[in-house]
């Protein structure tokens, strides 16, 4: 391998405080957040916190077994309560099915823990409204798990609008394609109307919202239409809106369990008076960047995001050794605990529970639309 | 030069009937149609009637006379009325700026020249049904100029979603981005609401709806809004829409002249049940091709359409050989002259002025829809 | 259509003189520079010179004959020498297989008429040589056809590198892919020894070569083979090289006519002290740039040459509208019959005869580095 | 986040052998490995045996003790030996400057640990024969660190080569650019003459060389040239080569670290009589493919190879969400600790010392041509 060196740390892993990580769910969102309290303890160094694996909670006895020994907890449980009144879990995080992300997330921060949650927060708007109500009023730390604001792209995009590089924000579309939905054998709680509350909605469309949000600004108004096209199926299989920012930008927000061919094609752009950035989950790696510079030889550039200096790059490899998906995990967890570390803010560049709300908001009118035909004005709850 | 032969024809070319073309426009596309006529000469060979550029009109002296000098037309006017009454002139092309689309038109069909008109057919619905009937009444042929139809990707992806290769369509998507739009200093008829009806809308929607029909079928609703975000300008910058098709495909449709860095991005995907297609008119030489065929290599292919056998290509170059832009008016006036010459049918290949008129439909609902904030309804009118 | 107007020109089309053209050949060569003359006539306007299509000569009287009445000449022959004698004709276009290269090319130049003659220039270097020198005795103008250098991004990356903007050349990589040979039954002269002299070598490899030379300066040095595959064929299919260049450079040479999936993928890339380029053919509106600039976005810029303010792109349609590889013709051309009419040179953005010859030393030197085993200097021979 | 379900496993970690691992190195792959040892113990389950970090030696006492805190080995050490006397130590893995590969590989095998050396194996071919010999002699396993075969893409490619898929193989063609080495005030032991022995040689030509033999076969013949272009620098920056295979195949190897704009872009492409294959490293998620199977719509197709069913990709994330580079040392290591684990081959998909003494070879060879400017033929010694 070639590559440069590593500066030397002298902080001993002793000087850094541990915090008891509590786990509600072993099955994908388990294992990515299980990998990353692992990493975060030699990768981001020196941590700010050092996670420690306290115990695993889940439905079925021999899987939470069987994944806390392979990840490494403490024990395991089948009742999650055992998460909230254990003294030693200083972290609780619920990446359990959307049905289950109220009552414990509530349950933890009332209990004075720090609360992570996957997205979508809730089921509804209401429901998301009630968590982040319940855990604000703790005063704990919270984060909605929108991993990919901690894409590196991600990342850079929100630097470059915040700093001006873009100009004002025109154009934002957006869509995110999959096609595993497209499989009429297939079952799991995220076909389930009770335990998901929608399909592509909530689980892919709440992405889309939550990056419109963290880069653009605060969604005024949905036109759009939700869509069920395999017979039987309880959720939506994709969505499709028109969609109109505060500070005047317009744009489309989609996503799609079926899009034959596309397996994880979060792609969006934006086009601002001073530049366009462009972006494809499947190539997490780059962002297409475009500056109106004057420069005779005008075009998109490919960026290798590993190439710029910003936060989490300087934990991998040199630049071209790309990172993975699992990665975004270890920079989202990270943030978390140095916001505990330091009691400071998980805003602006992680999620909140009220970010979780308000995607949720959006996510309720694209619904509401969809049934009444109107474009929907949305409006946000304060607490 | 490397490649392989070419097939001798022994057609002559006194043995092709001559057409006369009178031509209404010297600029854009009074350059693009020109160039057309004269390589249908020689590339398309045999060509199915051989143009002969018997006169063409322009409003300006001067210019028009340098254009019937450079292009070879046998006179000029400014006077559009004398192609009309031109008995030389079996084919009536209509260049010229959209306000000008109707009165010529109508005029030339009912003195019993064949008509093309570049799209829009209209600046609205109404007005497009008017030219519609009024030329349909008088039996000549009728093109609108949607050339995108004879890009080789498109007519590729028009045949094998007729074949039935990509099964069932849920999915359209597509965007048409240009950025010469934003330059608040630039004049030309197509920013005056009066000579162009509308802005990215007609010039750019209309090629998405148009071919959102061609290749999907009738649009059955839309929900979006029209945008200006120049000061002063008296049309839209941009449009943006969910879209619902009457066969059950669902999607988005945009246009905007303000997409910093995209020059003539006419992207669009198709997602069916058998399979996807994607393109990018930048690229467009090039189709995406997925299908789910089991083969353990899964992915889009990067079709070069030269490589692919069907109409168009061999009149060009060697597969890899790639055409340009200009070509597509090549590719669309030949299949008006072969309608011509054999008395056949423009459709279903070919737009007619109902697709002119549809289209125009569609735009116009997008308009109402960003008026009212509703869903609207399109329901198209028979003659 | 969208866009933007045109400049009107006032220049008539009788105040330019004419020139008549005696083609050589009919078949691929013969259709594209035909294609050419044409065009020029109004798609550069005003044109150096009008090209007025004299006679064309080939071998076969039915095809030949065809070919005139297609493309328009006035009279066809099947003996060049016609052409050679024919006072009406100005310009000798020389499109025929390579072993027809030489003795009409020297006899239409020692006859007064300017000459274009098709790569490769002779099948030897001696040959080429000697059409070199016989041809520059007379003091008409000459071109050896390669016409890549008229792509655009050809000269753009010239234009840069002459500017300083990527610094001192340091690699150039370049391989040139197709794989129509890859067919055992197919036969053309290309195939037989006698009449192309080599294969991939002098049909592919020789268009490499050039563009090296045009683009980074003389091959100092070559070491490489020749190889072929395919039983029975008497040329070679593939050729491998790593070179060495005047200032400093060196990289690798490749040409292949079995590359599956490539069609004409003539692909090169250059790094230099201060950035990079790189280029495929198979989109060859588009060019590869990266520039060490500092910018925090760091990586290559995917560059639409339509976008470029240079030679040829105002000929054509507005940014983003992309051109066909026929049009580097057309550029090519223009270029000579601008030489001719200014009586101005046809280097250094043109190729002449002594780029012809040029190019044929060190394919003759790849052929000798294939058989001795030895790293091959190169020296050139002057007049 | 969306996606399906794992399967759960019933194997407890008790039930795993433990393993001890010995690292000697702490800078880019000593990180590179430690964090594959790691996740080794969670990720791949079950794993084969269970990496137990023992003790890390390097020569900075500071730098060494802050590794072993931060990657938690149990002890850290500045004088290698201690881990050949370690009797806990079952797996010695080299990750030091190439000068300290010899040796300390050497003699913890004489002392029966497993050893992983990285590559290039020695400096020259000689010392590389050697650490082969004296460490085949003591019968442990032993794998030289070519992770790239571990790519995904790359076990894949030679899958397909394996099964036929391909065909006869006629090209490789290859690449490794980089342009950190365009910094003359850089200095590491990489531009070193005797710590590393060559520059991009070693560095990055290897890995292309054994990626060549790993997929096509053994080389044997090369000519070429080995350039240093920064003044005073020991070692060189770039190599080019022409080359042949024993199957038959020929084609071109390149390697430079001043290829300004790329990053990590080893770039491969093999064509056979069926189809070929391309790949860059900076996209290492995706291979292209093409396949003659005579598809109308023909092209290479994008495969995001964790689409495809084969080993490493199940450890990890559903289709569409990418892996990065670091995992290759996961997949890597893995190999060597199933081959330790059953006794099995580490051949052929993994590099074994006797591809690394191989690998060496070559390069060796490359050196040579450049100084003698012949083709040099290639003769493997035996054991």
């Amino acid at each position: 391998m070639s590559g440069i060196g590593e500066r030397a740390e002298v902080v001993r892993a002793e000087d850094v405080p541990e915090i008891g990580v509590g786990m509600l769910g072993y099955a994908f969102m388990g294992k990515a957040h299980s990998n990353a309290f692992r990493k975060i303890n030699y990768i981001t160094w020196p941590p700010p916190l050092r996670p420690r694996l306290v115990a695993i909670a889940g439905r079925d006895q021999e899987a939470v077994s069987a994944a806390a020994d392979r990840y490494g907890y403490e024990r395991w449980t089948t009742d999650w309560h055992d998460l909230v009144t254990d003294e030693r879990v200083g972290l609780f995080d619920n990446g359990g099915p959307n049905a289950l992300h109220a009552e414990p997330t509530i349950a933890a921060a009332e209990a004075g823990k720090h609360v992570v949650c996957e997205k979508p927060l809730g089921r509804t708007a209401d429901e998301s409204y009630e968590i982040w109500q319940r855990v604000a009023a703790t005063g704990v730390k919270h984060l909605c798990a929108f991993n990919y604001r901690f894409v590196p792209a991600s990342r850079l995009a929100r630097e470059m609008i915040d700093a001006g590089e873009l100009g004002e924000i025109r154009h934002f579309r957006a869509r995110y394609l999959q096609d595993w939905g497209d499989d009429p054998t297939l079952d799991t709680w995220r076909f389930h109307a009770d335990e998901a509350g929608s399909g592509a909605l909530g689980d892919l469309g709440a992405h889309v919202v939550d990056l419109a949000r963290f880069l653009v600004g605060e969604i005024s108004s949905v036109s759009g239409l939700v869509k069920t096209f395999l017979p039987g199926r309880e959720v939506d299989d994709a969505i499709e809106a028109a969609v109109e920012f505060d500070g005047g930008a317009v744009g489309t927000i989609e996503a799609t369990r079926l899009a034959l061919g596309r397996r994880n094609a979060f792609q969006w752009e934006i086009n601002g008076t001073k530049g366009s950035l462009a972006f494809d989950m499947e190539r997490l790696n780059e962002i297409e960047v475009f500056r109106a510079d004057g420069d005779r030889a005008r075009g998109f550039k490919t960026v290798l995001v590993s190439e710029v200096d910003h936060p989490f790059i300087e934990w991998w490899w040199p630049p071209g050794h790309i990172i993975g998906w699992g990665e975004t995990f270890v920079h989202e967890l990270h943030h978390l605990l140095r916001a505990i570390a330091d009691d400071g803010e998980v805003a602006p560049y992680g999620a909140t529970f009220e970010d979780g709300y308000r995607a949720a908001e959006v996510c309720d009118a694209i619904v509401r639309s969809s049934g009444s035909g109107a474009r929907e004005q949305i409006d946000y709850r304060s607490l």
